[in-house]
């Protein structure tokens, strides 16, 4: 019980020397690839370049106390730091004082949400967030960052928190394009571009393959900042209108209190809600897909408490709200962490940077921050997931586009509200028209399948309808209309048996329904039967009046029933030939039923 | 399609003499009933008493031309009264012109909305009011009326919208009880409580019973209003501190053009709609529920555009919002009513009524109001129904205990929100946990059943899933956890056969889940199958990949695949004697599985 709240009692008696060595390898490499994506974070967020710092510290020696997954690296990644930008740009100016104190405590409000939702085992709740809502969130949020970097390329003026604002203060500033900027930036993405797509190969060539290939790969960024700066430095570029980093802050951070203000909670309690969501759900796919590698579990509750415990030392610490992201955690697991140790140690390499490096960073030009943001965000767009949903569903299609649609037009808030509304209510709308087949008997077997799409045989006086949904209040009343309309002007009919194999659940409403059908068939002569009801309906349905008044049967079987109202015709119908093979089933054409 | 959105041109024209004659004498019943129930709940909604009478004109009239049931009465409810009391008292203060004027905006702006959702065919909406909740919320509201009306029968003053404030309001002011308006209270209270339980079985010594019966209990309410006007007026007992309805404006109501302010839209719009869909619940139930009685149908969109035009009605008549109501109704239906016809001549009766004989209401005492309200609303109080539901389903009943207990503490709207909320909570999180079993063959048969309550037989090489969910967003992470922990440390299994019998949707998330589970169970060695996929999920999975990366096949039924992976066993098991007949499944015990 107190190893679950604690995972590091887990590994931590289990440590020894080899660890030691493969997770302090793991975070040299990882300590080098955090340094430019804080501060180019930060940047995204609107926030000086060492908060960025400081949210790269304290969360990852909290996630190796709290956290489950073995290789995840905890930090400021892209999607939360834009949400961070919109949700405290609401509250305040960038660069005032008041926009720093509302990212803190974006960080710690939604830290207290993540924690009180693993302590009651609420990760459920990040399952409402669909694939495609996500994967339309991620392409839109991806799309409005790389559109927002742009300024810093161009060395212009431009705001906004949606793309359409983004677009229009870019075009209306594009006459004041800084061209020493413009160089940098475009040197730089055009660098990063080509390390992504040919350092590899070219590596391979050069006989370095596999997972050191794959670190060199990532560490891009990093030859890249250097070169800039050094550029910026020797050639003076600020005083030429390059936009530096500047000034950065030496020595570590010093601790915040929280504020309870109880007007800012209010204020800040739905993005930062959004925020714990979308930030939870990245972290525990990033850390199910790498444990799964390693045949490792994650605990979703547990990882919930690790998130969250992160955030609020973020906030403590002068930090903006983290996320397990899913390029570092690769490279960790890459570079060989084997346990959350290396996240630890990355802290302290952080804390060193932190400490004793900032003055490097005085020439270090926004544009080539804003490069590495480019170039990383671009890769998270999926326009081939857009293209498979299209197809597969409409309306998985419907709620990813309206994701999109809505983030790119009204920014990253309404855009998720919009795609999670959307597909509950799509959700809610089909079941409560649910699918219906009139079924008849399979020649030849026991089973009984949808007349509209398969050669059955079928007895007039008995009508065999499949309901295909759980029955619940708002589909109880369909179902009542469904099957009155059915039997209406059919006179040889004189059995209805509703086949349950697919009603998972008969809820009150469903329970008074079924009372209904019962009573009006019974006034017309007809007999209500139920076939191959589940046990857990069956133990509901004992609860209540319905088997008492029920004019009918429950078999077990649909078979069972059909060899009871129509014995002849059905023990007929099994002996026949088989009409269709499993071949003939996957390929036979749909059909409208 | 004209006659759908008129349904008066279905029935107009085949109107004779004897259908008049029907029509007339339930339309003079019918007016004697509402006059008083029109006075008492303008009263209940805090509004002059002519307003009642002007929401039982106009309405009738317009439903008749556009509403589809035969018999359904519209006018003044008790619970939309109230709901009408507790959003216009949030706009202002009773008795200013300002509440009016929220009274019939509320009428006009729930009318327009009920209008629109009829022509988009909406109906299904008012479905996610689930039976429990809509019997909690009008037990509660029943609750809540008889104790407002309370301070009538004490002749006090009191107020507030939830049980908790009126229980506390009369308390304060139980030392200002005026007698005389006691004995009044008490009288009309006694006299309509023995006219409903005592009347009928009198009138059937008297040898009349039946119809006639039946519509002579209903007007008890116009003799206790006459005896106690008469000694009200005798006794000049307003002198005496018995409040009296007081001069009603005599005359048609003007007509009244509807506000369009934004802002006093935006503050209705909520309890607009909370109204609408409480009163079309009611509407539809009652008129469904009389329809079936006569082997008619109703039409649940066109209702909404009956019910709909009907508030518009009442609004630019100066009415306030109605419904169509279930004593009402049924007093129209037994005394004979065949067509809409009947209540238009209803609407005649309450214009003549309104423009000769609202001086004969001056003495009329509020008491007695109160009196026929609290009457009326204690036989809406269903306790039976707590405990049927406590008993049928605890979910069912948190819902209705939520409702119950919000609606009484906090009011009408919050308690229906309530509701509405924590049922499609309830339900979202049971299906993001979905039931699922291991199966085995019954022996003796072609069908599979849950291991963990039947005597089945099970091959150790072969492990069937039966999934009792339709998998989507909120359950296919967990379908994923739980395929891989059945499996886990299984080293004799070969094949995982997912048996698809209640699966009625697989969406694009659940999708990327089979995708995953195929592919784990690939690199653990174990094929992965599917059984009696339903033809719409089939052709769905048709357009995806995953019929191609299956490492199995699907099978038609499960038979079928058992057949394929362990045929000797399949064939002894079918051969074999059956373990159990129909009778021991209804009589066997409920188990955890």
């Amino acid at each position: 019980m107190f190893k679950r709240y604690f995972p590091i009692l887990q590994w931590a008696p289990l440590y020894d020397r080899a660890t030691l060595v493969d997770d302090l390898v793991a975070a040299v490499i990882v300590t080098i690839m955090l340094i430019p994506q804080s501060l180019a974070y930060a940047l995204l967020a609107g926030l000086p370049a060492e908060v960025g710092l400081y949210a790269s510290i304290a969360p990852l020696l909290i996630y190796a106390v709290f956290g489950t997954s073995r290789t995840l690296a905890v930090g400021p990644v892209a999607v939360a730091s834009l949400m961070t930008a919109a949700a405290a740009g609401q509250l305040a100016a960038q660069g005032t004082p008041e926009y720093i104190t509302a990212a803190v405590m974006l960080a710690f409000i939604s830290g207290a949400m993540l924690t009180v939702m693993g302590l009651l085992r609420l990760g459920f709740l990040a399952n409402f967030l669909s694939h495609p809502v996500i994967s339309g969130f991620i392409t839109a949020s991806g799309l409005i960052i790389a559109a927002s970097q742009l300024r810093h390329i161009l060395g212009v003026e431009a705001h906004g928190h949606n793309l359409v604002q983004i677009l229009f203060s870019l075009g209306a500033h594009l006459h004041e394009v800084n061209i020493p900027t413009l160089i940098i930036g475009v040197f730089a993405t055009g660098f990063l571009f080509w390390v992504r797509g040919n350092l590899k190969p070219l590596l391979a060539r050069l006989g370095i393959t596999g997972r050191i290939a794959g670190v060199l790969t990532r560490t891009g960024p990093v030859f890249a900042v250097a070169a800039t700066t050094l550029a910026t430095w020797a050639l003076a570029l600020n005083g030429a209108g390059v936009a530096v980093v500047g000034a950065v802050p030496q020595g570590l951070p010093d601790l915040v209190a929280p504020s309870f203000d109880p007007e800012l909670w209010r204020r800040v309690a739905v993005p930062a809600l959004l925020i714990s969501i979308v930030g939870y759900v990245e972290t525990i796919s990033v850390a199910q897909t790498l444990a799964a590698k390693r045949r490792q579990r994650v605990d979703p509750n547990q990882e919930l408490i690790g998130l969250g415990t992160a955030n609020i030392g973020a906030a403590v610490s002068g930090g903006f709200p983290v996320t397990g992201g899913f390029s570092r955690s690769v490279v960790n697991f890459d570079a060989g962490a084997q346990t959350p140790a290396a996240g630890a140690y990355t802290a302290l390499g952080i804390a060193l940077a932190t400490m004793f490096l900032t003055p490097l960073l005085f020439f270090l030009p926004k544009a080539t921050l804003a490069a590495t943001i480019i170039v990383a965000v671009l890769s998270l767009i999926d326009l081939g997931a857009i293209r498979r949903t299209w197809v597969y569903s409409k309306a998985d299609f419907a709620a990813m586009a309206a994701t999109i649609l809505v983030t790119l037009g009204f920014g990253v808030e309404l855009g998720i509200i919009a795609g999670v509304a959307l597909s509950l209510f799509l959700h809610l709308y089909r079941t409560s028209r649910p699918h219906a087949a009139v079924v008849g008997q399979v020649p030849g077997t026991e089973h009984f399948r949808n007349i509209r799409r398969h050669a059955v045989d079928l007895d007039p006086e008995v009508l065999s309808i499949r309901v295909d949904e759980s029955l619940y209040f708002p589909n109880a009343r369909y179902l009542e209309d469904l099957v009155l309309d059915a039997v209406t002007g059919d006179d040889k009919l004189h059995h209805v048996v509703l086949m349950f194999s697919a009603v998972n659940e008969v809820d009150a409403s469903a329970l008074e329904s079924l009372e209904a059908i019962n009573e009006r068939l019974r006034d017309s002569g007809i007999t209500l039967h139920l076939s191959e009801v589940k046990g857990p309906v069956m133990d509901r349905l004992r609860r209540s009046h319905l088997l008492d008044d029920l004019t009918g049967e429950v078999y077990l079987t649909h078979f069972d029933a059909m060899l009871a109202l129509s014995p002849d015709r059905t023990r007929a119908a099994l002996e026949a030939p088989r009409s269709e093979t499993r071949r003939e089933l996957l390929e036979a054409k749909p059909s409208a039923g």
